[in-house]
């Protein structure tokens, strides 16, 4: 672990966050409470016409990283309710890091010693502090709304997050506008979501310094630069010069600043006896496995890895393989009312045509190319165009959706706004096609029988589709 | 079963349905997710006026039948959340019919021959699909959002359906517009909501055609239409001239399409074995008595039947019947989140006044006439007039109403946006007034003692009441 | 109980409440449905830039006491959901009362003889009525939205009620508007919450009376004023010059009536031998004791006292106490949504820096003054000054806060829109900045190891801080 790496800073997402760090990383947080629920949309007006593969339109250097934000006014986000944010942390590494969440209520459970609490814990370079977890490509990461967190980029490359914050979910008991703010540091105002009329919004950003220089209400920085030194003096019980400077006001770092030296803290590895063990295939198993009461809520598993092939849910080896997860995999997403999907469509395979019963699905390309079309409940096109890694596009709720890879194949992975989202297929072995008598398909078609049989039965895989069976399963 | 019998196309609902079939049939669609949940409405102006009785102001006119709509910009259904939808399925049956929906995930259990998956079910007449429901005049049918379904009347007279489509709940995560798509067939773009400004709409639809001729937008089909032929035929595996036919560009049928020849499914009958038992009240049921696993997900009730007097919850022989299907007793109304009551009031009886507390309650007049007065909250009447059969009148949640018959009876059924709806009853046994001591009720409405005894007990009934006591009763 | 006690009138609130009784009483009504959810705002633009503490705006006066109600356009109220309104109910006492709510579907288990229903309870002065809860100052009262209640004073001294009401619950599912009504007397239309904007909701009022004298539409009154006499006289079997008493059009008492002569009801008292038992120590309880069938629907429990010392759930000798009712002391709470926390901050003491996680916090100051601070998510300050008794100051969710009392001490109660609010600590030793390895501290904040070992260390009580420790603890 070389000096000089990177740190996204104390990020708080005052809302849902679900990320994905794509290309090394895939990473989501969200979050939700036990009684959260997804609402609609506020607003009226859904009624696509046209939805755009988007990339982010407004990008903020930091010292060690950039972060890029992908418009909120963009009717796929409006009406789905996220915002969606990527953030490229830099430095040398090999798709690893670190993530933690400061969860409120729970022990700091990993110490330096086995002191007790009486014992002054600011004497020496004792510490004690909260969980620690690894993170590697394809980690996808729900971190509950209101929760601090923060990622640390000790690898050989850059660490990149995409991340989609629920700014529907009841967890967020405002407005639809995406906030999120920061404990350190002295953030630009910029990565706040206006959503709201724009002109409304400057307007009453500028009632403040209307008469002055306007400059002022521009200002954004730590939540502690709007409290008295004084007061924060005397509820840290520190001095008033230490309690200016944590407010970072002539910091311009950013939001993801650089590691002068090694960053210490604590992180458990094996003992050597259970090395030994372990390489005897021994009976006691290393410290990071199940245990029983790994679900408590200090305790709760916040990170699923979504890459690894072995875990796929639907696999074709003519055609790709789909990777869910959800709150049967990933237990928390039941309160953050979120899931996600994989997806890895090989050279040329075709996505069954399909809607999302009971979700929005943001599609993030991490990966290849392909062509997408999208269709709204007026048999209206809303989208037929080719999308790239790095793009955005959204299927709303029912409307119908076919993908096919291009030659370089397909990969993304789709947000989805239900803990146990689901699609309704229309081709292939579990579609709604075949569910339905020919007969009845027949006269609502105008076509024969025969005709409605092979409509029903031509195509017998199920979800992604080989490339080539066409012309073998062609009879006519 | 004679030829020429009709069939509604296979619709798809988008949103929450709940239907009911007056006259012949009442059947009733309904849908949510487990966690689905029922929002206040988005519009900050529901302080009612004025409240009307409503019939229908939209008709569509199909090969087999008509579509009736609600104007769903009408106070009473924008603030209640639900869009109301009259269809009437021609032909020659006495009340009786077919329905089905194709639940995603669930197999084809009926087969037609107990052949494995692996011979090839493509030839000959052998077909499999989904379970078909015999509906008759009094079922309410619930249908989860998202999911297809379709009707079939192969009866000797019109089936009639009256659906309510509740466009707040959790499960419908765009706006407030009603959505509804096809799978098959042409319909016309008339049967979607539009519930934002419909100027706006306007003028974001003509933002397309505008140079033009304009007609375009207007343009409205199946799911198909808009997708490209070449990516249909490789989904269904199905040759691109089968692939253009399914879009149904030139079908002029409509919505409702008539059957050519008989409709041929698989539809279980009693084995001769059974009926030998069964007439011998042998120890054998019937294939479709309860087995203790008809509640899983696949093989979930979706039908209630309403109108049988021998399961009426309120019964007052000097009065009339309530009838209520709730999630008590068709359990996946609790995932949908709406119920419904019918009710019958024998000639000039009266229902006692009352409030809904926790639903909207959107009354369908089914048969007779009457009087209803719904008051607010300020003690202002919204309304107070007659209504009679095919009209539809909302008492929005904790409004003040009173229902009298007329002489021919009245007969209604509520749907209420609340899987257990509850009432609060003004007058009668099991009232609000009975609840608080006299002496408060004395005070409160400044009467004497005994006056505010004749308030509480000179009505004894519960719920309805008959009309001929008032002299009896009265005492003064 | 002497004459001329107060009562407030027949109250129906048709939206969730929670009230509290300052100075004499702390009462709370809330209310949900099972499934009742909170939800977002509908307003897009809760970008608050200032919050203000406020004193009620309005004033109703009634025969035997006073109501005084929060602007609800405010958007301290709008965006967090609520309204408030406080009713002082006049006369002698000692800071005690009785409250009642009558519960749909519920017996009248308070009878005057054991007779049987069949006997006619309208012979001589006997009554039944539902149970009747004694009150006294700190009570938190719940009440479910849609039920009835009334108050009555028998006390010595004002009895005073503070409410807050959550019309964003999901048990509301009309507009955001507050909406309450009466079933007895002759409210004013003041009462009424008027959320759109006023002069569109004036232009409606002024519709039906326009070309007239105008005066009608700000009529309001008690529910079956607007009802037909003859309908009334039919549905509670009495005459019609009763019917049209009760309608109460000529009442000016207000809301809040004067009883002329002693109210009677049915109020258990402990039995002689219950008494001599008890005064034993006896193994027979009264009957009031938990008899574990106390939380069936019926017989839940509406009341929790917040003010006994003894029930503080942090307490710090040198700085003061919090003490929660939330859904796992007041399970009624669970269905309502709703929760509060008496906060008492001795002489200077300081509570913590925090932020509300999962609500927003709606605060009622009972007591004292101190100094809030409250920052938004850009760190900009939206409220920094004195706040004393009577006044109401909300917290938005995610909004940070701190609080300091001044020489008198600060006494103040807390409605969260959670039934189970959690806050996310800055300072002390429950706090997030605790969880966090100070190395990444160090780096985050630019300071040294030391200086984030004084940051994380140096305060370490919980909660609430006493003002003298700065000193002792600064080490610099």
């Amino acid at each position: 672990m070389a000096s000089s790496a990177s740190l996204l800073s104390l990020a708080l997402c005052s809302l849902l966050l679900f990320q994905v760090c794509s290309a090394q990383f895939e990473t989501g947080r969200v979050w939700g409470s036990s009684r959260s629920q997804r609402k609609s949309q506020q607003q009226n007006e859904c009624q696509f016409r046209r939805i755009n593969a988007q990339e982010p339109d407004r990008r903020i250097t930091s010292e060690a990283g950039i972060t890029e934000i992908w418009d909120e006014n963009d009717d796929q986000f409006r009406c789905a309710g996220v915002a969606a944010i990527r953030h490229t942390i830099e430095q040398r590494g090999a798709g690893r890091g670190y993530h933690s969440a400061a969860i409120p209520g729970c022990p700091e459970t990993y110490q330096s010693e086995q002191e007790s609490e009486s014992r002054d814990p600011r004497q020496g370079s004792r510490d004690q502090h909260q969980k620690i977890r690894k993170i590697r490509q394809g980690d996808i990461i729900a971190i509950p709304a209101g929760v601090a967190d923060w990622f640390y980029n000790d690898g050989q490359s850059p660490l990149v997050l995409v991340q989609i914050m629920d700014t529907s979910n009841f967890a967020n008991q405002l407005d639809q506008n995406f906030r999120k703010f920061f404990l350190a540091g002295n953030p630009q105002r910029e990565i706040q979501g206006q959503r709201g009329q724009p002109s409304r919004h400057l307007y009453r950003g500028s009632e403040k310094g209307r008469g002055g220089g306007g400059g002022q209400e521009q200002r954004s920085g730590n939540i502690f630069q709007a409290f008295d030194e004084q007061f924060l003096a005397e509820a840290f019980n520190i001095d008033t010069d230490l309690a200016r400077r944590i407010k970072n006001e002539n910091d311009n770092r950013g939001i993801i600043v650089r590691v002068e030296e090694q960053l210490e803290f604590l992180s458990p590895e094996f003992s050597e006896e259970e090395r030994r063990q372990s390489s005897q295939g021994g009976g006691r198993t290393g410290r990071w496995s199940a245990n029983g009461i790994e679900e408590t809520f200090c305790t709760a598993k916040l990170r699923h890895n979504i890459n690894d092939p072995s875990r796929a849910d639907i696999f074709n080896p003519r055609a790709g393989r789909l990777t869910t997860v959800n709150s049967f995999n990933l237990p928390i997403l039941r309160y953050i009312q979120l899931s996600a999907q994989k997806g890895f469509l090989y050279r040329n395979a075709i996505m069954t045509p399909h809607w999302n019963m009971n979700a929005h699905s943001i599609n993030y390309i991490t990966r290849g190319s392909g062509q997408i079309q999208i269709v709204n409940e007026n048999g209206e096109s809303v989208f037929d165009g080719q999308v790239q890694e790095g793009q955005i596009i959204t299927a709303p709720q029912n409307f119908a959706v076919i993908k096919r890879a291009g030659s370089d194949g397909l990969e993304w992975i789709s947000f989805k706004t239900n803990d146990n989202a689901k699609i309704n297929q229309i081709a292939g072995r579990a579609s709604t096609i075949r569910a339905i008598p020919q007969d009845v398909l027949a006269n609502a078609f105008a076509i024969s029988r025969e005709e409605a049989q092979r409509i029903k039965f031509n195509r017998r895989e199920i979800g992604i589709f080989s490339p080539e069976t066409r012309s073998r399963g062609r009879r006519d």
